[in-house]
């Protein structure tokens, strides 16, 4: 055996650039001068059950993609128009009921308010989306009012963005399912008791899809979004026919005595209560501004017009939904939950009849489905901001799942503790809801606006002029919704502040430990010589234990045993048992009468640190651990605590080196060529 | 520098065999040949926090002992008496509760019937403590039933032992907790709305302090026992007083219609019942035959007389307050819960009177000590499994504070979830707890039989027929609590079997991966030669990288250093910049368009392994890894994360070791000796 080794170094092939620069071409294609690029399968799962599960991935979601295919698999506009819009249509939902909710309580009177409210928060969401037509453009890289921000604005407001579209990508997930299970509600009553239940259920079952690679697929995503769309469209033109045609209508409310008097009372305060509440109808328009290199070139051109259409497709489900709740008298009932939307339906579609309970099936399931967009865009804004190094690093690595999990979870179990605080209630959550958005919109507008004067391509004043009518509008409504809806509100003006501070704090971290890491580009890096010294802490003799000392000595010549033990005789055992099968290392043995294992061994790195005299440099301490590995989850249990426990008090130490050296069951015995004594 | 070092090789401190045989003092003494013995010190922590810490406790709860020293530290009868009785005597403040519940169910003719039912109760006291004494008599070195079965007895009855005890104590844990809320709920009335708030926080309170490292201490935890058998004593005499003396009782309960016949048809399965019900009371009994060693010399004899006195007090105090309360026609009141022995102490001491309150205190407090005898009984038993390989081996190093975290969480989690489970009450709990008290108890006292006849000391007739009785009648009881408290009670019947079933797969395992690790005795191992090859996975060039480099030259002179990245301008840059300050390491770049940083790297190990003719053995691959050290929570967040996924991904990997080379801020730049380039 030792012959056939020992050639080696002689041949071609021990020349290591040979082996670098041409290796099997299964997993990688060749760039020039030893660069590699990997193909989709260097990272392709390698157990049969991760390839069943990858192959059952890619037919339900198609296959991933890498930064080079990306384009091939832009979106279209009908797609696009799927994918991006279950977040803001879905919005109409629930926001007529929001208004609802405030007029009411001004008697039925106020009721009739709805309407030019309504009409207002369209115009609204018309200038919104304006603005936003103009940020698309100038910005098609996408990145939204953050990237807005970044380029134009303090570095702190555009942290201020990233905090609010944290918030807000949190309050989809909450207030979207909330809304979602209010719907399964209104048509099974039963369900009441349960509302909770099903709303966490929601979440984890939306959490273990993105867990397990669910990500946003146009094909599967596009049919309840045009199922919701076109039953809601029918519902309205079903009641608008009903209302002008037949002329249907619920009987006037009786005015009150003196209604009228305390109605201009507390009219303007009312009526800003109302806008603020319904502004809700607004929430997820920002999200086609953020992924405008999605679509099909032209990107711009197309991600506008879908923008417009989804403004305007908002526009006439939410003054539709309000004019026909309006005429027919329609108020949000609590015990049990009936929203204002369910009881639209169940007019034009008679309650109790299969169109209701399809209807209701589909505004739950576009809920849902705004639900998951968070799921792509939260971990999304945490990579851009891991990468400008505001977020932990491990944010940034796109590719890998686990680099999405931890955003995936954190979501989660932000918008579940919302969800059960507020118990499951959408009108509690919405306060919450509104106000993160208009922060984020207020910004971006204001950072186009100086966009548009340092650019000042044609035009800019025209544009720039849209975007600053955007921006004080949007501040103003923010504003408005801060001091309405006090103080949940406020909640969102410290959470925000909070995050801001841990970004600013996480940056200054990565700054301090790169000033502290970097090396000054002019020097060469010598070759050391220091001093190398091998442990190997042994529980007595076994294959790992031998394979552990074999690693060792081919480190350096110098290597040490160390049984720490709290039985003596056991000890003394082992200690015959060694000098005669381990001849050439020596053994210390250290008894711990106090059972500790992990403390002695640092004592006896101390000491022997201690012995040497203070002007020598101080050895390369190599420990060299064995480690049992692991199959299954339970065997993790069983085995390597005390190699874990090791590991982790000995890397705090200084020229200290922790070596990992797994025995598997498919390794050959390490003592197996060994001499027999003879007999 | 470089001549400073090189002449050490020569020099005598080069020599290991010195460094090793006579290190400094501060933390060992010698035994001969090379072997240490840690001291204290060793074991001491080594942060200001961590020193303080220990301080504060050792002031509180005395000093940690080593096992040569423990000898001197033995407990005195009374101070033993305090800490092994709370458990036992605790079980006065619920066993008469337990009876009367049932005994009520058959009306108010029925409750005379607890009083012969508790002396029946109290003489099975006598007999099991009997018992006992000669269990402990014959096994002075502790270890109680479970060592009892393990030397008498086929494995799997031991195993049946120990799953019952594990049970036991979860089961005094949740018990004892609910019974101390519901004395303070007796008091305090208002507390019964957050009854789980107050049972579970102290559980978590309790569970802090002995992650803390509170153990049991004669002296702070002598005080409620002796407060609460005081205080009982006193109440029972009070009660006696009034009762024979000034001949209060309460109104004889009026004998209804037909009762005597009921009575008599019911009779016998209600005595039953009520008799299963009480013998709770007997938890606890066995705690001193499980610390004989913890007392001082004569340990049997001394044990033996706490054993006997702790009996007696127990059976005093059990009829005593069963009397009382009988003859003041208590019952057990739900809504809010009012225990019978806060009633009979509202009767004796008066309500709301400020004995009264004193009382409950007591009473609780007992109760919460008896809870957290469970936090060193449990653990102490994980090691004893641990030991006898049924455990994972980690419960076994007991001087490690991290090897009881496991045990105290586990018995934690499993006492809250059943008292949340049970919502808190005492009653519904009280079914599962005998059940395994009794288990161990028969297979104890069965054990004791097989010791008599095997052993045959003189007089070893008796001794053999009062443990053979002991065990029939405890046998009985376990039949009669298992039937009449069916269906809670088999519960337990499921648990212990899943419990017994989990060690002997543990055992399996470690007595399988023992004979894969096994080496043959008589072979010498020999010195290898193989092949080393050395990756350094880097990021860029940091002091870090330098670091691992350098480690990795010093582990062989074959080192290539491997760049995964996802933008190919960024890593050319680093290429030029590598190239001028490392030109003797060659870098390879892995482009890795999937954003992955994980898969790609073991796609490229692999490449290397195929690249070889397959003749030839594979060499060791160390991954010498950078990482960063973290000095808090938060930056073990922020940092190492990539270099933990990559540990794991490569642990699996045949024939490769992994090598963590930890960077800390008070390390010199490794490239400070650099050659700086002719300007």
């Amino acid at each position: 055996m030792t012959e056939s080794r020992r050639p080696l170094k002689g041949r071609k092939l021990g020349d290591r650039r040979v082996r670098v620069e041409r290796p099997h071409a299964a997993f990688f294609r060749y760039s020039p001068e030893g660069q590699l690029v990997a193909k989709e399968s260097a990272s392709a799962p390698r157990t049969p059950a991760g390839r069943a599960l990858a192959k059952a991935r890619s037919i339900l979601f198609g296959r991933p993609l890498s930064i080079h295919e990306e384009i091939t698999e832009r979106l279209s506009k009908k797609k696009a128009l799927a994918i991006f819009s279950s977040d803001p249509i879905s919005s109409s939902a629930y926001a007529t009921e929001e208004i609802l909710r405030v007029l009411v309580l001004a008697g039925a009177g106020a009721l009739l308010l709805s309407i030019p409210i309504a009409i207002a928060i369209a115009l609204l969401i018309a200038i919104v989306s304006t603005s936003y037509r103009q940020e698309v453009y100038a910005y098609p890289s996408g990145g939204g009012d953050y990237a807005v921000a970044r380029r134009n604005l303090p570095m702190l407001t555009s942290l201020i963005v990233a905090g609010a579209l944290l918030v807000d990508y949190v309050m989809t997930v909450a207030v979207s399912t909330a809304s979602a299970v209010e719907q399964v509600i209104s048509a099974v009553p039963q369900a009441a008791d349960i509302r909770l239940v099903i709303g966490v259920g929601a979440i984890i079952l939306i959490t273990l899809g993105n867990l397990r690679g669910l990500r946003e697929s146009g094909n599967l995503f596009a049919i309840p979004t045009y199922l919701f769309v076109g039953s809601a469209m029918l519902m309205i033109a079903i009641g608008l026919f009903r209302i002008l045609v037949n002329g249907e209508h619920a009987a006037p409310p009786e005015p009150l005595p003196g209604a009228p008097s305390s109605l201009q009372l507390v009219g303007v305060l009312l009526i800003i209560k109302a806008f603020a509440s319904g502004s809700v109808a607004l929430t997820g328009t920002e999200a086609i501004a953020n992924g405008v290199p999605a679509f099909k070139p032209p990107e711009p051109k197309n991600a506008a017009t879908t923008l417009t259409a989804v403004a305007i497709l908002l526009a006439i489900l939410f003054i539709g939904i309000t004019f026909i709740a309006d005429t027919f008298g329609v108020v949000p009932l609590d015990n049990p939950p009936r929203t204002v939307i369910s009881q639209v339906a169940a007019i034009t579609y008679g309650h109790g009849s299969i169109f209701f309970y399809l209807f209701q099936t589909f505004t739950a399931l576009i809920l849902f489905l705004a639900a998951n967009t968070s799921y792509n865009a939260f971990p999304r804004l945490g990579a851009i901001l891991a990468k400008d190094g505001y977020m932990p690093r491990q944010f940034s690595f796109r590719g890998d799942r686990l680099a999405f999990t931890s955003g995936i979870l954190i979501l989660s179990a932000a918008a579940i503790t919302l969800l059960v605080v507020f118990g499951g209630r959408t009108t509690a959550l919405v306060p919450l809801y509104s106000v993160g958005v208009f922060i984020a919109f207020t910004i971006g507008q204001t950072g186009m606006v100086l966009h548009w004067r340092r650019e000042r391509p044609a035009g800019w004043r025209r544009r720039l002029s849209i975007n600053a009518f955007g921006a004080v509008l949007t501040g103003f409504v923010f504003i408005v919704v801060l001091v309405a809806k006090a103080p949940e509100s406020l909640l969102v003006a410290i959470i925000i502040p909070i995050l801001v501070g841990m970004m600013l704090f996480i940056r200054r971290q990565y700054e301090a430990s790169n000033r502290e890491l970097s090396v000054r580009p002019d020097v060469v890096v010598p070759t050391p010589h220091r001093e190398e010294r091998v442990l190997v802490p042994v529980p007595g003799i076994t294959r790992a234990v031998v394979q552990a000392i074999n690693v060792g000595r081919s480190i350096a010549p110098n290597v040490t045993a160390v049984l720490i033990s709290d039985e003596p005789d056991e000890a003394s055992l082992i200690r015959t048992r060694w000098e005669r099968q381990l001849p050439d290392v020596p053994l210390v043995i250290v008894e711990s009468p106090y059972r500790a294992l992990v403390a002695p061994l640092l004592a006896y790195l101390d000491v022997l640190d201690k012995a040497r005299p203070a002007a020598l440099e101080a050895p390369i301490t190599f420990i060299v651990i064995p480690e049992y590995v692991a199959r299954s989850w339970w065997e993790r249990i069983l085995y390597n605590q005390s190699a874990k426990r090791l590991r982790a008090a000995l890397l705090g130490r200084p020229h200290t080196v922790v070596v990992n050296v797994p025995y598997r069951r498919e390794d050959p015995d390490p003592a197996e060529e060994a001499e027999h004594p003879p007999k």
